[in-house]
């Protein structure tokens, strides 16, 4: 049901020098699919990491966050299970599988990180996952299916790569995502990891990091539920070329940047139930704070998803989202609004000159981008978003069944 | 579909002596059905009302607000049309239906308020409605084809009365209200009318209104979709007993809350696709604000209403919803979560005596309470909302079909 979302290439997928990953089938809730990665990180790898903001934030996020300050050695990530909401007890089982790990890499357990993914408020069986970590760790295993080893109710694997030249050789960066429902990502999505081999100090990479997810993972949403798993992580192993100097660094964040892009959109295209892939831009705002407050109010509107979803140009329904944003002052009798080039409002009522007919073919399209003028300053903000459909629906009744 | 909410029996419904009502067939959008609504006023009748905070508002309430400053002698409300984002042109529209009815009525245009609900961003067909207005003026109907009259995508009409003993006499109160999507009200919700025969002074009633409405319509959600024609208006004809100091004014006021919170409650249960009718209380939160606040993160989550659709008690997905709801400070390891009388959550985590059965037991049935205990202070706050089905998806796809 991906909205133009083919499965990764394998051989578009660039490998990262001084990055090592195993995956293995542990059963954490259902058997003979991949459900664990184990990425081992080449001595002296700097790693940067972004989390969600959600209170109610999970074990793995907890002890991920806390372990970031330590020279991390390698990342553990299961889905099947979030351990999260699952109190004192949780943070023991994550902590039994960084031991575990641990124990096999000759390592202090602080310099794993532990990721999980999947049901919530139900405990880890951590045991499966110490059991499967041999196998993980004797086998030699690509992104494609590193990616396939952290989906949940995704039905597409997430991966991306791009090669950057960068003043003393050329860096690759790969990265893999997962998420389908309670995408509304703030800081991070549920999951991300990046790669490069491009030697980057600590300190910039986790800077590059923070504004990268300000604009690719923290503009996307599905359903507006930001889960209790976002970690987005991002490692620059020192294989590869070192980034000296602005330029390169700047380099290197577009490239990372349109990784971290393509994976966000990825998330989206791949949403729960999706069958369209909506840009909302919001242009001429006060400043970007306010653009996106209002983006967000068209993106997560029950009542503008399944117009999207219906192809209806019941276009009303995006006015008032945008009447509901609480932008504080805005003036409605000056906005316009556009579904891709077909001006369907102008100064906030119906175009006389818009027909029906148009609005239906612009929305028919499997992507088309809605676009709201406030014409009240310079700023603007751009978020992409999926339609609400019976699939939502059903994929999120039937999710533990 | 609706929850729980039979039909109004008309020989309930009292009559409000100062109220006449008159009901016509439009064809504002569908042949057949009633559409129109006149309801007179008799001279001297206190008015007060509450509006939508959506900045979108509809020409009719623009008009309805200003024209409440004057002394009201109708009201007149149709569907199957908001008028909403419809710039000059609606305005005119709205002031053509009042011009028509003050003409028949023999008063000032400025002493009418327009209503209307439907689609957005449609021109009114105001000369349709103008043709049926001697219809609806030589009629004298109830106040059961008053609550059809104002229906869109409602299933079920909603209308309730009280009875009132104040120290001067018995007084009656009879509301109706319509509205079944766009549904988060902000101030009110879109179209209840109340009226009582008690005789109020406008300062007095216009407070008394605004305290009713913040605990009645300002506490439902379907969608999270603030409508942008939301008003809810009440008024006392002074035809019976006069309201004669606090004592009466306080009786009177339990008597119309108790109206409000039942016409209220019947739109969440008639909400669009509604199966199940859910009361979310939270509670020992430090204030009201931070109580309703994730009340509605909870009333929101679609995640959350698509668990309540398939009575599945995946839980974590409401601890989710209140660390996403953004309360400062909140300590989400003494956060306790109850389904009716069976704690799921203690301390932030699963509890650990309680079975999956027992919160299937409870999400089956039709009204259920989900209860959550912050910790942290005395207040709290109830919000009520529905769950989220196929037929929502389906009755907002096709809307317009």
């Amino acid at each position: 049901m991906a909205v133009n979302l083919p499965p990764p290439d394998p051989a578009t997928l660039l490998p990262v020098p001084g990055v090592d990953l195993g995956v293995a089938m542990a059963g954490v809730r259902k058997a003979n699919r991949k459900d664990l990665l184990v990425m081992r990180l080449a001595p002296g790898t700097a790693v940067a990491g972004v989390f969600t903001q959600n209170r109610f934030c999970a074990a793995p996020v907890v002890l991920a966050k806390k372990h970031l300050k330590n020279e991390v050695q390698a990342l553990v990530v299961n889905t099947g299970n979030a351990n999260a909401g699952t109190g004192d007890e949780g943070m023991r089982r994550a902590m039994q599988v960084c031991d575990a790990l641990a124990s096999h890499l000759g390592c202090a357990p602080e310099e794993i990180l532990p990721f999980s993914t999947g049901v919530i408020m139900e405990q880890l069986p951590a045991e499966r996952i110490v059991a499967a970590l041999p196998h993980a760790l004797l086998h030699q295993d690509d992104w494609a299916s590193a990616a396939e080893a952290i989906m949940t109710t995704d039905t597409v694997p997430k991966a991306y790569s791009r090669k950057v030249r960068l003043s003393r050789g050329t860096a690759v960066v790969t990265g893999i995502a997962k998420g389908a429902g309670m995408i509304k990502p703030d800081m991070a999505t549920m999951l991300g990891f990046i790669a490069t081999d491009a030697q980057v100090p600590s300190r910039a990479l986790q800077a590059l990091l923070e504004r990268v997810a300000e604009r690719s993972f923290n503009c996307v949403t599905v359903d507006g539920d930001t889960s209790t798993n976002d970690s987005l992580i991002l490692a620059a192993t020192g294989r590869g070329p070192t980034a000296s100097g602005r330029r390169d660094l700047l380099k290197l964040e577009v490239a990372i940047g349109e990784v971290a892009r393509s994976l966000a959109q990825a998330i989206v295209r791949d949403g729960e139930g999706a069958t369209k892939f909506i840009t909302v831009a919001v242009e001429h705002g006060r400043d970007e704070a306010e653009c996106k407050r209002v983006a967000y109010a068209i993106a997560h509107s029950p009542l503008v998803k399944t117009a999207f979803f219906a192809s209806d140009p019941n276009l009303g329904r995006i006015l008032a989202a945008i009447g509901n944003s609480g932008v504080r002052g805005l003036d409605t009798g000056k906005v316009d609004l556009y579904i891709d080039t077909v001006r369907v409002a102008h100064q906030g009522g119906r175009d006389p000159a818009y027909r029906e007919e148009q609005g239906v073919a612009a929305m028919k399209k499997p992507e088309f981008t809605v676009r709201a003028v406030l014409h009240r300053g310079k700023a603007s903000s751009t978020v992409w978003t999926c339609d609400l459909s019976f699939d939502y629906v059903k994929i999120n009744a039937e999710y533990r069944t």
